[in-house]
Parts: C-alpha cells; sequence; structure tokens
C-alpha cells in the first residue's frame, strides 16, 4: 500500500534536503495554509517586515548556505519582491520564489480577486507569473498533483546548478493535495552533468600548453569563481601557479589574499594601478567573468581576448568570448580539476622573474597609525579598518562608497566579502545581511563555520529597509554594523546635483534604530550603539572585546563628510560621465 | 524664429499644467539630470526612503489631487515601485511613472550596464517595459525629439481620463533634446470626448422611466462614481431621488453621509443588514461597479442584473454587465446630467412610502458614551471615533482591521475616505498618507480646501513602510495617526494560524519612530505621541485641541486585543474559509 504525504510537506522536505534550514517570507492569505508546513520539515520562519525585504535576505542566505527560499502571497507580495528577485538573476543567487496563489478553480474561471487585476479573464492569473518568467530560469505552476513532485525536483535542481532564482506556484487547493512519499526516496540529483572527457582533456591540455609557454602571465578572478563552483580549484590554481593574481570589484574575497602574489583589485584608478603591465601580459586566465561597466571599470580591465583563456559559466573559451568557434561545452570546474592534476613546478620554466607588483598586505603594514584626533576618512578608513577583520569573518559592502571602499580592504584567510556587481540596488545589504548572519548561524551549528557577520552600509541605503534590523533583533541575530553616515546620497552628489535637494535625505538618529525596533532590556539579546567621528573614538570601540568577540547587535555610526569619497569613486564617475552616452 | 526648450522641462511643465505641484521618488544615476527639472517647473521634490513607498505615496497625492508623479531609475528603481503601480491600476490612480533609463546609444548596443539584466542584447532594454505594460495603460518610450511631445501629451490624457498609471521611458540623453516651445502652448486637453447627444439622450430617457416606475428603488454607489468623474451627479441624484440609498465598502464616503436616506455600507453581515430588501428592490441603479470578492461580501452584494442598471467607467448597461446588446457606449456623467435635467419630483409618485432601513446616524447617536476604564475594543471604537472627524477631513483606513472597521464610520460632510479595495496590499496606507497629506496642503495653497489627514494603520502594516514616517516628517506635512497595536496580523490569524509563529511580528517601541526618523525638537514642527488602552485615556488625547485642530504629526498608539476585530471581519471570513475553493 502506498503512503502519501501532502504535497507541501514534499516541498519543504525537498528544500530541507538541498541544505535549506529557514524559510524568509511575508504571510499573506493566499499562502497560509502553506506556512503550516515549514516547522515540521525542519525549517525555521523568518517573517520580515516587507517582501522585498525578504527577497534580498533569501537571496544573502541563499549566497551563503547555496539554497535560500522566500515565500509570498499572489500579486501584492510576489511584486514587491520582483526587484530581490531581478537581482538573484543576475547576480546569480540560488533563490526559490515560492508564490501563494489562489485556488485553481477560482483562477480558471477568472474569479475577481484581491490580489488580482480583476479584469475577470484567466489570464490576470498568469501576468505576474509572466513578468517573473523574465528574471527566473524555471517557472512551475503546481496544477496537477501527479505532475507536482516532478515539476518541484526540477525547478529545485535547475535554481542550484544554475545558481539563478526559480518560480513556483502553489495554489491554495494544493497545499494538501497528496503526493506519493516514494517520491522523496530518490534523494535530489543536483551535482551537474559529467564533462565529455576528451573535450575536457583537449581543454586542459591547451591550458597546460598556454600556461607551460607563458612568460607574463596573470590570473584574473571574478564573481562567477564561486558562483560556478570552482572556488576551491581557483585557489588552487592561483597556488600552483604562483601566477599573478587579481580580482575583479565583484570577484573580491573569493582568492586568499595572504598569497604573495595576490595584488587586489585590478582596476584603472586607485593606488594600485597596473594596467600597462597586464597589457603587455601573454596570458590571462580569466576564470568566471561577470562583464559589466562597474565591475570592468567601464569596460577598460576587459583582457585583450587574444591573450585570454576564459572559464566561463558552462564552457572554456580562447580567445573572444563571441567567438562560438573557439568554445568547448564544460563545466569549468572538472577542466581546472584536470589541470590541476597535469600542473608540475617544471612547466614554469618560462615564467622566470616574478613583477614588481603592488602589494596591498605590504601597504597596510606599511600604513602609519592614524591619531586619535584624526577624522574618519574614506581615502583611509577601509584599508584601516582592514585590522579589524579575523578568519571566518563574512563581510558585507553595501552599493555606494562602502562597496568602492571595500576594494581597498585586505581580507584575511577564510573570509568572505559579500558586495553587489551587477543589479547595485540599495537597500539590498541590510536585508540581505539578516539571511547571511542566520545562514552564518545555521552553518555553526552543523559545526562547518564560524565568524561574525560584518555590515557597511551608508545612510541613504540603510533607510531603504531599514525595518530589517528588527527582525535581525527578533531573529536574535549576531551582527556588527558601521553605518556610514554622511548625510544623503553621496555617491549621487559626485554623479550629479552635489547641493542639490533630491540627493538629501531625512536627518535620522539612527542609533535609536534599535530600540524603536524593539531591542529587547531583559538580557535575553545584547545591543550595543555608538558613534565614533575620530580614528580615537572608533578604535575605543572596536578594540573592546565585548564589540570585537560578543553577541547581539553591535551598531556604531560613522560620521564621515557628506562629499567625502574613496579617490577610486570620484575618479571612476568622472570616467563615467564622459562615457555616459 | 521657433524657440526650443528641453524635453525635460516640457514633460515637468505639463505635469504642472495638469494640477500636479509634487514629484514623487528616489534618485538614481539614470534620472539625476531629470531632477533638475522639477524645481523650474514650479514642483516641489518629495524624496521617500524606497520605492516602493513613493509609488504608494504618489497613488495617494493623485487619488486626491487628479495627477500623481513618481520618478524612478531603470531596473532597481522600477522594479521596486512595481507593486504600487499595480495597486494604482486595478484601484484606479492617475499616475505617472517615469522611469530614467540609460542613454539611447547604450541601449541600442545591448551595453552590459549596472541596473540591467547584463545579457549583453538590446532586448535587456525592453524587458521592464514588457512587464509594467501589463499593469499601466500607455507606455511612452521617448527615443526621438520629434515624437517626444506627441508621446508624452498622449500618455498624460490617457492617464487622466483612464485614472490609471502610465509609463513613460526618459533616456539619459533624451533629457537635454531640444523640443519647440509652441508644443506647450496648445493647452492640454483632457476632457472626455463628448457623448453621442442621441444615444445619451435615449439612455437618460430610459433611466428616467425605470425611475419613474420604480416602487422598491435602490441606489448603490461602488468607488467608480468618484474614479469615473461623476461624484456630484452621483450625490445629486441620491438628493434629487430620495432613494434608499448605499455604498459599497470601496465606495464608501463618496455620498454624503448625513442625507436621512442614506444607509451605510450594503453587505451581508454586521448590524445593519437590509439584503433581503434589496433583493426585492425593482430598480437598482448601480455606479461606478468594482466588483471583486471583498468589496461584494463575496459576490453576495452585487444586485440582479435584471433589475439594474449601471453606470460603468464608460458605459450605460441595462441588466447584465456582460450583455453587449444592453449597452450604451456612454461617458456615465453625462448621462446622469441629462437624468438631473429632466427628473422631477412629480416622476417619483410610484415610491410611496419610505421604507424603515437603518440610519446609522441615529445608531451613533444611540451609541452609549463609554466608561473611561472602557477597554479600546473593535466593536465599538469604529463608530465612536466618528465623532472626532469633521468636515473636509480626509481619512484613510488600511487594509485589515482598520479598513474592514472604517465600514462603521459614519461620516460628516465633505470627507473624503481612502481605503483599499481591490489591491489590498498593506504598507500602502503609510506611504499614500504622505502623499495625500501633500496633496492636501497643496489644495491649501490653492484655497480649494482644507481638513486633517487622518490615517487608521494597523501595526504589521506599520512595520512594512514605517520609514515613510520619516519623510512625513521631513516635509513638515500634518497628519493624525492611530496606530492599532494588536500584537501581530490579526487578519491573517483570523484567516488562518491564530497562534503560529507567522502571524507574530517584531515587538516595536512604536512611538519612538518619529524621533528616531528625525522630528526635529527645535520647536520647527511639532511632534505628539501617546498611547492609549482605554477610552477614559483616548478620549483625553484627542479631546485636546492642540491634537484636534494643531499641526505636525501626532500619533497614538490604540492598544487592542491580539484577537479582537469587527465583528464583520470575522463573520466574512467564516464565509469566506467556506467559499475558498
Amino acid at each position: 500500500m502506498s503512503q502519501h504525504i501532502d504535497l507541501a510537506e514534499f516541498l519543504f522536505r525537498r528544500l530541507y534536503e538541498v541544505g535549506l534550514r529557514a524559510v524568509h517570507g511575508v504571510p499573506g492569505d493566499f499562502n497560509l495554509t502553506a506556512l503550516d508546513y515549514i516547522k515540521p520539515a525542519g525549517l525555521d520562519w523568518v517573517g520580515n517586515c516587507n517582501e522585498l525585504n525578504a527577497g534580498y535576505a533569501a537571496d544573502g542566505y541563499g549566497r551563503i548556505k547555496g539554497i535560500g527560499a522566500l515565500i509570498t502571497t499572489y500579486g501584492v507580495g510576489e511584486l514587491s519582491a520582483i526587484n530581490a528577485i531581478a537581482g538573484a538573476y543576475v547576480e546569480r543567487s540560488p533563490l526559490v520564489h515560492i508564490v501563494g496563489t489562489p485556488a485553481r478553480a477560482l483562477q480558471q474561471r477568472g474569479a475577481k480577486l484581491h490580489h488580482s487585476l480583476c479584469n475577470g479573464s484567466p489570464d490576470d492569473y498568469s501576468v505576474f507569473a509572466e513578468m517573473c518568467a523574465k528574471i527566473t530560469v524555471a517557472q512551475e505552476n503546481l496544477m496537477d498533483a501527479s505532475a507536482a513532485t516532478y515539476q518541484i525536483d526540477q525547478a529545485l535542481i535547475t535554481c542550484i546548478q544554475r545558481k539563478r532564482p526559480v518560480y513556483i506556484q502553489l495554489p491554495a487547493d494544493m497545499v494538501e493535495a497528496k503526493v506519493p512519499l516514494s517520491a522523496l526516496s530518490r534523494p535530489l540529483d543536483t551535482s551537474p552533468s559529467p564533462n565529455d572527457a576528451d573535450a575536457e582533456k583537449a581543454a586542459a591540455d591547451l591550458i597546460i600548453w598556454r600556461i607551460s609557454q607563458a612568460k607574463q602571465p596573470f590570473i584574473l578572478v571574478d564573481a562567477g569563481a564561486s558562483r560556478y563552483g570552482m572556488a576551491a580549484e581557483t585557489n588552487a590554481l592561483v597556488q600552483a601557479t604562483g601566477f599573478p593574481t587579481a580580482t575583479t570589484p565583484f570577484g573580491k574575497g573569493i582568492v586568499d589574499e595572504t598569497l604573495p602574489n595576490f595584488h587586489g583589485v585590478y582596476g584603472t584608478v586607485g593606488d594600485h594601478v597596473y594596467v600597462p603591465w597586464v597589457e603587455k601580459c601573454d596570458l590571462v586566465l580569466y576564470i568566471g567573468p561577470f562583464q559589466n561597466n562597474v565591475n570592468t571599470y567601464y569596460f577598460k580591465t576587459i583582457p585583450e581576448p587574444s591573450k585570454t583563456v576564459t572559464l566561463d559559466e558552462d564552457s572554456v573559451v580562447i580567445g573572444s568570448l563571441n567567438n562560438e568557434a573557439q568554445k568547448w561545452l564544460l563545466h569549468p570546474a572538472g577542466v581546472l580539476r584536470q589541470v590541476l592534476a597535469q600542473l608540475d613546478p617544471s612547466m614554469l620554466t618560462q615564467y622566470a622573474e616574478y613583477p614588481d607588483l603592488p602589494n596591498l598586505r605590504a601597504h597596510l603594514d606599511n600604513l602609519a597609525a592614524p591619531q586619535p584626533s584624526d577624522l574618519l576618512t574614506q581615502d583611509t578608513f577601509w584599508r584601516r579598518i582592514s585590522k579589524f577583520f579575523e578568519p571566518g569573518d563574512i563581510i558585507m559592502t553595501e552599493t555606494g562608497t562602502p562597496s568602492t571602499g571595500g576594494r581597498d580592504f585586505v581580507l584575511p584567510q577564510q573570509t568572505t566579502l559579500v558586495n553587489s556587481g551587477v543589479w547595485l540596488s540599495i537597500g539590498y545589504m541590510l536585508g540581505s545581511s539578516q539571511g547571511v548572519a542566520l545562514a552564518q548561524r545555521d552553518l555553526a551549528a552543523e559545526g562547518s563555520r564560524t565568524g561574525r557577520t560584518i555590515l557597511f552600509e551608508g545612510d541613504g541605503s540603510f533607510q531603504m529597509t531599514a525595518q530589517e534590523l528588527s527582525t535581525i533583533i527578533h531573529k536574535r541575530l549576531d551582527m556588527i554594523i558601521f553605518l556610514i553616515n554622511n548625510d544623503g546620497y553621496t555617491i549621487e552628489r559626485l554623479v550629479h546635483g552635489k547641493d542639490e535637494v533630491y540627493n538629501d535625505i531625512a536627518p535620522w538618529r539612527y542609533l535609536e534604530a534599535p530600540h524603536c525596533f524593539g531591542a529587547p532590556t531583559d538580557g535575553s539579546y545584547k545591543t550595543t550603539t555608538a558613534r565614533a567621528s575620530n580614528w580615537g573614538e572608533l578604535m575605543q570601540i572596536i578594540s573592546n572585546d565585548d564589540f570585537k568577540y560578543g553577541s547581539g547587535l553591535r551598531m556604531v555610526e560613522i560620521m564621515m563628510d557628506r562629499m567625502d569619497a574613496p579617490v577610486i569613486l570620484k575618479r571612476l564617475l568622472e570616467s563615467y560621465s564622459a562615457s555616459a552616452s
């Protein structure tokens, strides 16, 4: 006799199976009954203040835990989250968006329901799915119990393999639909299909040959190195070759920054520019590219195709990425493993003398200690604060001065940097940090990592999604927040309208936010707030052991001048204005 | 010699011409240069904390002022606002959404820019417009200066005539495109095309005939009465006929509630049910219907078609709305004016004895005064608080217990009720209230109205968009907020999961929010906060003249039990559960 379970149970147990431990979202009348299945499946419920923030949080959770999930209600809920889903799509975050929809019969007769367009047509019930199809890699509408488990499995596999959001519609009357328990007994196989062995070997052989011939090689690591599952192989390659290595802005944090052959973020402006040297290279191994204006310094750091071998999401490309004739369709991690297996120090003879390239760590070590009365200025803040970082930390930099300033960080081993490299939606990082801190806690519970979650956020960004601080408090998460208060949208002031009222924001009393948002005073959760206007004040706050190694929410308001910005950002925006059209 | 102006100047001057005085939005790098044209056009800039809130605020502004406008940046900005745009579409709010997009050449070559999907195709630059096309009634992409003024004019006319959002893309390099100044010299004609005189007369004749024959007539007024420009005519008809009149939940506030023939919100549950009487009526004049489950008590208050004459957006329909053969395509306001011109008391002879229907005002007058120690309970709160209202007030009730409880309000003349009748996106009302309060101020400056803005909002809803309180403060708006603190999503608890953790929210200290969000302490703007747990406390707060007639932000936290809800809501949700599939 076959046993059956409810469809919602299947869905959440499968999510648990692939590593999920928490579901983010907002309750709504079309998803309420599904929420009953979350806790029994071993998952924690995180009720965010609104759906956009829930989407950001689930995205952050997925970036760290390998899978994130968000549940919203039909129409109002899913549309509020759509910007977060689009961000997960372009920045490659594995996010499952479950939408509770009205019962099937209501949809099929085009019932005029609240949260719907009320045009009175069944088409009303496909409109939002059509919108979401543009920014997700799979869409499944669970209208039939006999197909539903297959649909869910395919969606989860696609989500994990492609590291992009998928969209699942769960009608209210399908929550309790019976599906065979046996559908759970087959473990979900999310591993990529193996490469063709001959093609993989040919690609590896060619890369080995190019490596062995290189007189001036360079490795450029972009965010795809981690997104496409080759972060470990990339680090092994950087170590085994000893080749000069840098990252893009979005790729920062993937490569072990303590390696002597690591040379920071490769860019066209700043203290450490070595573009002319790279232009003379005869080989660039370009790993996991995310090519867009911001991540390539306005297309100026894309390596010369004729000298480049690219390891992309599902291909190895010799020369131009657009040249299909030079493209092997291969998962790049397998190819890199082949290369590493064959690589031998004797192959690196062409590459004799290590070039004289800037070393960030030396620069940090040589940086003069600040005087206590020194103001907190963007030109040194980001580099100096690196001394606060420790192995295990997840460091998050919001778009704006933090993400640009954070290019100057000198990171310890085993840290993770979370920034935005494409979508640049301000407000993302605070929401995301809630998910990241929770993922960090879930990983610690599994014994797989421990460390702090440290967020750098601007004031304008903070205002976008500020209420998520209450979720951080409500879920008793451990987090350190450096809030940069520079009195408005400084990055926009630099682009245009320096003193215009449209770049002003309301003057909040930021440090009152934790108490207003419900920080307990009964000792069950610790909240520390402080303000720093100079290095003396800042050092006193952050050198305190309770702040450094304690628990709870620790929030420092860093006062900076409204027109102060990292030199990199100022220069970049000058070049941007020139190339705007 | 022809004079030219910049396209952005044309756009904002046209918006001023049609009554706009404030533009809501969030700055972003693709819209910054356009923002320079706002102030010179005589418009105020309102920088909201995020785009969803800006959309809500612009929607609220438009509902009161007749036109609202929102400017966002490409991708991240417009998608964050999309839920607000969808709400404006289904609830009929005249809202112009301007999106600053990248320069045309960048779009045309599919440049991989931040805020875009980065698929590298020109299609990247049509994706979001395709999404928005589903929830707007006009879409114009200003790619060519020779067509742009015509495109803008058509969009604004459509927006105002149809009371629905339109979408305008303004590429960064088109902001300064030159257009002839003469394009401004033709005033924008947004009046509807006149009805065919013969058809209008025929429809009016038939309505007059039906009125003269009616023995048991009833007028049911829905939100379309105001949306479709016939609020004044509707009130005149209600007065001239003396027919028993009610509104739908969404139509509440349109009819003068001091008229003796006004009988509240027509519904199937509550203290004042007279469905059996309406079912025996021989004529129902159904004005401006918005038919959906919530607004029709789950389709139970839609009048019997064979007895109904409907005045809809652009038609007069005899019998079933679906019967095209009985539909005149006419603007209903003109038809109503014809009816009013012909109507004579002598025609109403069939209708002899006024029926015995509940009178809300009498009920309010008879309601016993509360004892000071009486708790604030949902069953009497909404009716009793009606005594606080005064002519000129705009009263706003957020979805949930406020919107349902507010059906019990007894409104003075010349008040406006803003609620949500279709979209029901919680969080809307606080954002919207910022726009409403500003519109109220702008109208007062023009001498056309004065009154208070009074918001009733639940705690769960407040958390969705709480930061807009800071915009209310920053713009020095006058507002009274009654915040219902019932410890979570009470309406969802009633639907499902009474004690489930997913219906909990974080316990905020709500009354600290104004100070946290920057309320000035220098006397430049007054902020009053107070908490009330019983009628004695509440009366003391609200009977104070400074609270009643003063300025600034006055916020009262109303403590209610977590499972307390208006009886109407409890009963409705019981019937809803039964009809869910």
